[in-house]
């Protein structure tokens, strides 16, 4: 049968996801964990890899097995077996056609700049510091433009492997929320760094250092070298993917 | 010259406020940073003193100074002398009459509870884990009690050396965002775990252990051992405390 589950975990002290063999990730930890509830080795695919420090809020994950457990068994079974950083939200059956990746219709993120002239001591692994007065109104009306499919090579990193750069983003938004400045991002797939990238030309454009219409401008270019630099990974979280009602799953990963 | 200074920081790895010989304190870290700044060892008084593994949102605390430096001087200086779980938030010059501790009128704290079937992975330093169901409605109901000047021995620890029991509580509230219950108390000032020992009782009020008239009897019969358990220390947070207008600090710690 095959089993998706709901992932929450900091990535902080992570090398990212995707398992390695010379040290932690959230995929190798988790899979370790669920090894042994399954007592035979688990391999998962996830709807989003994430890079080393962000952070993930629901990712999801589906998994086979032959195993007989009820859904609470694997729910609090692994998580007793994980590191505080890594937890399992829940667990549901799900038919065999289902694929965390391929099932998926669109994925969201969330960006977090915390926005003082002082650096973050509570919550430092959570926000990426921007001292300089962000202005966000500026910068949601600039990000307008990423709605829709384009060509985002402009917003790519050089080591993304996917085979074009055409996205749909479906939603961006920038609202502040007393110091901090949060953006969140819906699209039906993203490049790699795509997020991190954006939000370091947003902040360009938050700080009065380039104007709302230069964003249209990098997009139309299509040229990475002179959009902003990549935002940190630190203020990003993986909110979770969304899959088509008829899965079942729960609202928070449903449309 | 008296200077005051506001403090955040993220209380997980530190045994508490208060300055000790065998391990690291906030007050500790912090004056070793100010004397680096200053040039010579510098004291420092607290608004209110927080237990080990409580955070601070805008601590207070004052010290007095011979050296002419300019207020930036004072934060950008510490911060960059302070580890990251640690930082000065803004330096304000304040009369001789003053005093972080004696002038302030009251204390805000906050209590954050993530309620949900599953303990934390994000937020882990900032919140306590409750697995039952809390209604958070009946837990605002049973606070109110507390409200106005009582004698608080019934959620005082043992260890408190307070001359007396009684603290006016000026205001008291408990409510749901999401997946959390977010209790916030302000009082002229607390008895040693008093906000912990109430938030503990609210929790079985909540979980529909205790009625919601339980509250008041505690109060009345001024007994700590039937009250209940001592919530941890992770979900609480000093936002602060509150001075008259007239010391002329920032609107976030005046009245």
């Amino acid at each position: 049968m095959r089993i998706a589950l709901g992932i929450e975990y900091d990535g902080t002290d992570f090398l990212g996801w995707q398992r390695l063999t010379h040290g932690d990730t959230v995929q190798g930890t988790l899979e370790k964990a669920l090894s042994f509830v399954a007592n035979y080795p688990v391999d998962v695919t996830c709807a989003g890899r994430t890079d080393a420090g962000v952070h993930g809020r629901c990712q999801v994950v589906h998994f086979d097995t032959e195993v007989q457990r009820d859904m609470r068994g694997w729910v609090l079974g692994t998580c007793s077996n994980l590191p505080t950083s890594v937890a399992v939200l829940w667990a549901q059956p799900v038919p065999d056609g289902f694929h965390a990746r391929f099932s998926a219709r669109s994925r969201r993120y969330r960006y977090r700049i915390l926005n003082r002239p002082v650096r973050a001591a509570l919550d430092a692994r959570y926000v990426t510091w921007e001292r300089h007065p962000l202005d966000a109104a500026r910068m949601h009306d600039a990000a307008q433009v990423l709605i829709g499919e384009h060509d985002f090579t402009a917003f790519r990193a050089i080591s993304c492997q996917a085979r074009h750069a055409r996205r749909e983003v479906l939603a961006v938004s920038v609202r502040r929320e007393e110091e901090q400045v949060i953006v969140e991002i819906e699209a039906n797939a993203f490049l790699h760094h795509m997020v991190r990238n954006i939000v370091g030309s947003l902040l360009m454009v938050g700080r009065g250092e380039q104007s709302v219409a230069w964003i249209a401008a990098l997009l139309a270019g299509r040229n990475r070298e002179v959009a902003g630099p990549t935002a940190p990974a630190s203020g990003l979280t993986f909110l979770g993917p969304r899959y088509e009602a008829h899965w079942g799953l729960i609202p928070e990963v449903s449309q």
